[in-house]
């Protein structure tokens, strides 16, 4: 067989061997009209495959498996009904790849909440074929989840912006994050760098929260205004009905004194959060939301708008993804999993290339 | 001594016996200029007394203590610069009585947010004095936290708006409670009947959501236009993403499955709590929220301008608390706090009544 019948990828075949990544070849969902065909040249690293391989999130993951959702490619085929993108366009993928479009809440552009979503690796679709990932040569996407990438971003600073920047980018511009507003950034890390830098870039006063001061200057730089080491002794109460909300990126609010974090919100203040930890969260009871009347969430990545808003601010404003790449193989791809898993000077995100040396050229 | 050094309460001496009230005479802050006397005529019977003289929410009380924070009386005495209030005035105070109205969040409306907040009962006056409660013959409230009781409402009905009503109707035009909002109300007590007539009356479509089929039809006579029974199975189900908001005012949160509740919001609803538990909420992550990028919070009471926005609705369309009268007595307030704290077929608020009998005729 071989493409267009199926890809082959960098898969791990056990939750126990989580870092053991072999070459593989896998089947692609049946080609559609609206589908688009890419040939991956790039693919960040997201915690969100770390907590999958491990089982962190769930034990039961199909393998084998190809993770993967900050995809970047060239489009080589494209349905007879897509009319956003051509062959030969510079195209990425997120983390999710289909929703019905037909639901009430896709319709209200809430498609990264639709029912029938379709994540971009380890879900089935409807014939049964499993929607595999970007540590691969091609992906399949649904036109809809597939966005052309500015000229004037390259491909391994785009790459993250996928998944990472679209989780960070979406609840800030859905809590109002702009001129006058004062944001806080918890976690300086994958997720945490993109908040920082389209915070500062949206024009918010933005503070930087983060329990590592070695962060502090690497904070200043992507935008932060304000620097704060929760490390230190009552690090909440010079900011005391201070923030307007906070976007908390860290994986570690299970071991966070969450009434210290609520009470530097302004009264109604919301406190959400995009990093899941493997854990449930400290236990709290109502009434600490009641110094402030404030509010806990999180959210799922984000809508379309909100990608094609997010590209278009990085494009005009020529913000940099900080990135470090790595060839991709199963030696790298078992560095970058295994660095992101230890949290082993990632500075903010991987993004595997080099996809040529692996897959030969395939366009 | 006596008035005006003194007033006399049923005061509890002990959290092991918290239901018994004797007759005891303690000691009012000193008059201040914007001071306003009230001989109490009623007082309504509040979760939040129960929670406090059993030492659910703190063991740590002030005692002997007169607890009630729903006080409606007539003003005798009125301080040199109060200007709202004049002596002889219907008038009522809440739950809060007292804040420096200077801070930031007095200065936005946020009052009930202040950092210097006085509690009606159990608080300390800044000269040491314990602020003391409605189970009384007299107290002793700031002008800002004393508000003109509409004539066309009555006293035992007006009392428990004062705490219950305002702390649900703040809440629900925060959240933008109106026409076209489909609105969950969670328990239909003291506080869950208030947040179905206010969310009724303020156009909204109510879901009344409880434990307790036998609420059904008075939940439809107050308001609601929808009864879902949590005791039936996937009770949530039918109602994925419909409702904008909840008002959750059951204090057995803690043995909720918050999943199940989350599930009904629409994307980036609100599940809002006024009822806290003695004890601390389930064990959640943070994935719980991610499914419709839902925020749980809570809230402390409200403002002023709500507390008038709320008896003005009140007055306009002649909402009728639900309430049941009391005379106030050793016995009269042992016997209201034991049916609230056993949930005794209390529908849905008790009113201390007939003060004269045992206080005099005070003016």
């Amino acid at each position: 067989m071989g493409y267009p019948e199926t890809a082959e990828g960098f898969m791990i075949n056990s939750i126990k061997e989580w870092s053991k990544f072999t070459k593989q070849e896998f089947k692609l969902k049946p080609f559609e009209d609206r589908d688009i065909d890419i040939a991956i040249d790039a693919c960040g690293v997201c915690a969100s495959d770390v907590h999958t391989i491990t089982g962190g999130w769930s034990e039961d993951i199909p393998l084998p498996l190809c993770v993967g959702h900050e995809v970047v490619g060239k489009a080589v085929k494209v349905g007879k009904d897509v009319t956003t993108i051509k062959v030969g366009d510079r195209v990425g993928v997120g983390a999710q790849i289909k929703a019905d479009l037909t639901c009430d809440n896709c319709k209200a552009d809430q498609e990264n909440y639709c029912p029938n979503s379709v994540d971009t690796y380890g879900a089935p679709y409807e014939d049964g074929t499993i929607a595999q990932g970007g540590y691969a040569s091609h992906i399949r996407a649904h036109e809809y989840f597939t966005f052309k990438i500015p000229d004037n971003i390259p491909t391994p600073l785009a790459a993250p912006m996928l998944c990472a920047g679209l989780t960070v980018y979406s609840p800030l511009v859905r809590l109002g994050c702009g001129p006058g507003k004062k944001v806080g950034i918890v976690g300086i890390g994958g997720l945490g760098h993109f908040a920082v830098l389209w915070a500062a870039a949206l024009g918010a006063e933005v503070y930087a929260i983060s329990h590592s001061p070695s962060k502090k200057d690497d904070a200043l730089k992507l935008g932060a205004k304000h620097f704060v080491n929760t490390k230190e002794k009552d690090w909440h109460k010079p900011l005391a009905f201070t923030l307007d909300f906070i976007v908390n990126t860290a994986d570690a609010t299970d071991k966070f004194n969450l009434a210290d974090y609520f009470s530097t919100l302004k009264v109604n203040g919301t406190f959400h959060m995009v990093g899941f930890p493997d854990n449930n969260l400290p236990s709290i009871n109502a009434q600490v939301f009641a110094p402030n009347g404030c509010y806990m969430g999180a959210s799922h990545i984000g809508n379309r708008p909100e990608m094609l808003a997010m590209f278009e601010l990085a494009s005009k404003q020529e913000i940099k993804s900080w990135v470090q790449e790595i060839d991709i193989s199963e030696e790298g791809c078992k560095e970058a999993v295994e660095r992101v898993h230890n949290n082993d000077n990632v500075r903010y995100r991987f993004t595997l290339v080099n996809y040529d040396k692996q897959f030969g050229k395939r366009s």
